[in-house]
């Protein structure tokens, strides 16, 4: 497989999605084949685990279902559209991906670590991403964006995740920042409350350094 | 938990649902607290899942994500359902449980027996039925009575996992048999050709062993 493999972490609200969107745009227009997608989602099968996942109506969900519904979501869309893409040489920008379930189900809800990392290397083959662009904002901040997420009425509108209380937000973000200490050769930590140019820029002057070493390996 | 978790396994065909109705009347004429439920499914989350793993329209699943979400679908039904009703002191039978992964997923798919065992006991945080009825039918027999399930229009209706190749269903069929024989103390083995009467009668006759014991202990 030759393509390149690109994860961004971070809470929501941290400014993923603009990000993927920037860098996506960049690189297509010096003439890389991108896609971009995410997590939990990105398939017919997984945008359906998706719906499960964060919609409000299931708060009865258990804690372990969690976790097996997010590494189902994976193992499709890993062996569905990740892997087919990296073997077509593309560059594959994904919103979320295991350190989200190391953050949020290991850290967040108190799941072992190694059972984390042991279903979720079976839902993904052992498929590591080759960068890891983590965001990271206060959880006051990032609450603080998220409620400008808005609907028609006015109402905030935030999913079955989202709506979890601040403490676990708290140990999320200190489980991504763990995460971030312990793989420091593929994860590239940004101050996520710099100004939008002043973070695609960062992570701009990352990825040409890391293309560049692609083209000379 | 004061409960008695008692499971039905083998082949689709193999007569399972009539057992357990004629079980269920018969334990409940008798005076017991009796549920039946079956997966996957069984619960509002699992009954979703359900939809999603044997509708013939996702023939693009991969077995790792048919394998985590038989996980999660079981996951919610033990946590929600199975263990309430046994702390409630309930009889819970059950059409199908991990033995079901093992056999199907295992066996029939060729995946790692040690994955399998250790994603179910994930799911099921460990909940072992104390009893596993497993109806043995040939997979000419079991493909037999299957053809007799039409619908309106006179054709057979068959979901995604009864629509596999003959090979797939032997090697079920043997592993099912395997099982019962690494678990005897468990498992107890029923030649389902016989008339469903006298497999009634077997299976209540040993019911009521059962039942007797755990008074007395």
């Amino acid at each position: 497989m030759n393509g390149l493999f690109i994860t961004f972490e971070g809470p929501d609200g941290s400014g993923k999605t603009t990000q993927i969107q920037q860098l996506a745009n960049t690189l297509i227009k010096q003439g890389y084949d991108v896609i971009t997608t995410r997590e939990p989602g990105g398939t017919r099968i997984s945008d359906l685990l998706r719906n499960i996942l964060l919609s409000t109506e299931y708060q009865e969900m258990k804690d372990q279902t969690e976790v097996l519904l997010y590494a189902a979501s994976r193992s499709q869309h890993v062996h569905e559209v990740i892997v087919p893409a990296l073997q077509q040489n593309k560059i594959v920008l994904c919103d979320r991906y295991i350190d989200a379930s190391m953050a949020y189900q290991s850290v967040g809800l108190g799941i072992a670590k190694k059972t984390i990392k042991e279903i979720n290397h079976f839902a993904s083959s052992g498929l590591q991403p080759k960068r890891t662009y983590m965001m990271d904002v206060s959880v006051k901040e990032s609450k603080n964006r998220l409620s400008q997420r808005t609907n028609k009425k006015g109402e905030i509108i935030l999913d079955r995740i989202e709506q979890k209380a601040h403490d676990y937000h708290k140990k999320v973000r200190e489980g991504f920042l763990q995460i971030a200490k312990e793989n420091p050769d593929r994860v590239y930590l940004i101050n996520a409350n710099q100004p939008i140019d002043v973070i695609s820029e960062e992570i701009l002057e990352d990825m040409t350094k890391l293309l560049a070493n692609r083209m000379s390996s």
